[in-house]
């Protein structure tokens, strides 16, 4: 078998002496082998945070009776949480042979939706895409060339609040674990991020914090500034102001006019939102207030 | 001879048919040779701009009579000068034999110090380091190890004008055609640059707008960024918004605690400065509006 | 009109006084106004290049009869071509109203395909693809998605002569300008190049002179290298070796296995080939010798 | 007390269940508190490697009597190695109280040299500069400035034998524990290397394997590379062959002659050179076979 079946525990809470060697015996005493374990110590917030991923007992016996995989694996996952629990930590265990529904929405730009999907087939994510929203229908004939089911929410001004119900309810009936926004232009309310209650990935087109709000590129050129940037973060009912996932930046010159910076700026878009993208569903990301901790 | 003597002329204005070629037919016209010449239009504001070299016709002779080099040149300057006017623009003519005086500006950070002067030792910048003028007198033992003239002028909260006026004073004493701010922890009023009347260029340490203000390292990890950065800029009385001539940035993670942003910081900051400095003396820099031109 | 009908010339031969002005004078005396003039010297070889672009007189008149415009712009490129001529050097003048036939090689690998592909439906190419050769029929699939002609020619270890000639004859059949070798994974002949007598361009999936030859992410696995790279350069018989159009790179470390080489080069192929395709498309490519000038 | 006095293994052997934890619980039974752990996993080789940083029961009470600190530290990692080699494992264990002593070989160029010191000043380097040698004697009044102790050996073709011995005998009388070649331009033999038997860190001009031997920069420009590069590598008797530890690069254009990409490669060379070295003197990188593992 070329990857084995694992178990991957993302936690955090009060540091205190010996959680590495507890967290590394509790799976050592249940027949669990270690593969990798990263952790981090916020000095100043006294926060201990670990990612840790083990090929439990079972295993090897799986390789025989797949069947009972997902049993056994959810089994795991929840023991793993109550020992967590004694420890003062929070963990959220998450299992290689699952792969999350992820949701795309999308508006008028295809960039990030194409970079998105070809990526998922070149088996870059550890996730299925199984649905595109958009308030408009342009993308309508890309999402049905790739085979994915496309729908059309337009979001009237005035009724905002009922486009988000129909949203949410196609998101729960299909399941979704997590929500990207590939440049979709609407501002998602806080009701509606409480309501789905899971990640939701945004990307924003520029380096965060300079140019949050609208038109950046236009900003970015306004200002005369030599570098532009794009930003993926976790979306939150304030504006821009998410944890922030990853950053990259590019270098302009005054040559490069608002065009160019659009087009160089797509180039940045999609490579960072797609790296935001793996390493959330690798179950490398921890948020925690306003930051993360990528355990890449 | 390595490399001739040149004449450097930056000129913008309103931009029309036949620039290129009148320029170009002018200098031909009275013998001299166009080694590079460069040209930028923002088309949206209608504005032409140039940086043309060349090797005027007197550059030969002047090999055997050196000494009357320096009348030439400032001859050839003012008659360009004068013919750019009639066509409608501004320019600016330097002599590659003219190495201004520089003036560095210091408080107690001594890298970006350290890191100018080892360069111009190296011959990186076209220019002299003829004084260092200090708030506070730390770094008067590395300028004398450097043989540089230190100048402690405290700057008092009250007497900010008085502690100005003696700046102003030495500048002009020593015929300061720029001013870096390594690190100097002062702002500058605008009287001062008004009173100087000459290009200052500052080192931010973030990557403007982002983080403008105090303490851009600790807003830095505060906000949870993953990219910190450098701008040198051209110092203006609106405080971190003059027109920036060099960016750059380094990826940092959660590992990277305040010290390590100042630490990683440090190189930026060096590295940026010192690369706006060499464009600036090398006449690559034409600053308009709240932007620059740089011609590298 | 958004952007002006113009002529670019890319001229290079040995260097003289007074090219500059002789250059923009020949323009200007015709009516033309010239919009980007960039020029460099190779001082150790002697040679000047010149990228020049300009809008020649009769183009606003195009704008009410369009139809006579390729007659006069090839005419105007001939002239222009002469005069180069008188002055020794060697020019190459395109039409901005003129779009390159394109054909795009590739194997079985398909992400620079649809790369290519994406982006010259989002317009960042001054050409049109008109054709996909490959040696297997992996892609046929892909390009008719894209509604592109598909033709597969299997080459043979001992049948190249004969595909090579197929290829040929279906590049002269289309009028192909240019070819780019999409991660095609066969090595052109001297007698194919020649037979072409065109450009064509190659990615190689490492910084080159590093690692050239096959599998180069496994190479700079081995080697435990810190970075990995993509060149793009032109094909000449000597495999890997022509004049490099761009190179960039990223960093890896030691948790990256091949695989992940191989992922993250990906990104790096896809942009570098199509930076050195947009840049050639718009004429910003000079090749001499084993180098090439590039006016970005 | 700002950061606690800690212990600091390396380890690496075959790969076997439940190493992570088995570490983890020896340090925790004896009292000690893990601050950092990171391991590896060379899939292909099936070895494994790990950083483990922790701080001993002891630390506390030495707060109050630090003058036997040293002794129980040498005891205490003497245990750990011996419960390594029980697992298979070689073991490499440092104190944190413990600062090496590090000798600088120059030749002529003195920016790596100035670079190291002054970053060694402010704090950057868990070492001590003990001594610089030199087979010039042009860098003797820098040293002198810096209060290093300088040493000139000429290094003549036929007693290159006798140099190496006088060299091998300062760093052995002054317990030199890592040996920089800063812009060194001599090759050291194997019977050298085999003498001090500790690391050596090379910065070589290129990345590498680009460019290996002389005149990196002139090769780099007579092939038109767009990127130039810098190689820190630990010195081994083949040639800039030994296991590197960073890479960086820049990029670069036709319009670099090869003083600028000398100019250039200069900040590249400093800025690798450096980060090679704090991270091997904050233990964070394992060499093995021709690569290294570099826990940052």
């Amino acid at each position: 078998m070329d990857s084995p079946v694992t178990l991957i525990a993302l936690l955090y809470g009060p540091d205190k002496p010996g959680l590495v060697a507890r967290v590394a015996g509790w799976i050592f005493e249940r027949g669990g082998n270690i593969l990798h374990a990263d952790q981090h110590r916020d000095m100043e917030a006294g926060v201990f945070f670990q990612r840790v991923e083990w090929v439990p007992f079972f295993a090897e016996a799986m390789a025989d009776k797949p069947s009972g995989a997902p049993d056994k694996m959810a089994q795991a996952a929840e023991e793993f949480c109550a020992f967590a629990t004694t420890l003062g930590m929070q963990a959220r265990v998450a299992s290689s042979v699952h792969r999350p529904r992820v949701a795309i929405f999308v508006s008028r730009a295809d960039h990030c939706f194409h970079d998105l999907v070809l990526r998922g087939k070149a088996g870059e994510f550890n996730g299925e895409f199984a649905l595109v929203i958009s308030n408009h229908d342009d993308l309508a004939g890309i999402a049905r060339g790739y085979d994915l089911p496309f729908h059309h929410i337009p979001v009237a001004a005035k009724a905002k609040a009922a486009a988000e119900a129909s949203q949410l309810e196609l998101l729960k009936k299909h399941d979704i674990e997590l929500v990207i926004l590939a440049r979709y232009m609407q501002v998602l309310s806080g009701e509606f991020l409480d309501g789905f209650a899971r990640p939701v990935i945004n990307i924003h087109h520029s380096f965060l914090p300079a140019f949050a709000g609208g038109r950046p590129y236009h900003q970015a050129h306004e200002r005369g500034v030599k570098i532009i940037g794009a930003t993926a973060h976790y979306a939150t009912s304030d504006l821009d102001d998410g944890p922030i996932i990853q950053q990259d930046v590019a270098a302009v010159t005054h040559r490069h006019n608002v065009d160019d910076l659009v087009r160089k700026g797509r180039d940045l878009e999609k490579r960072v939102l797609a790296q935001a993208v793996r390493w959330h569903l690798d179950n490398r990301v921890l948020a925690y207030g306003r930051k993360t901790v990528v355990f890449d």
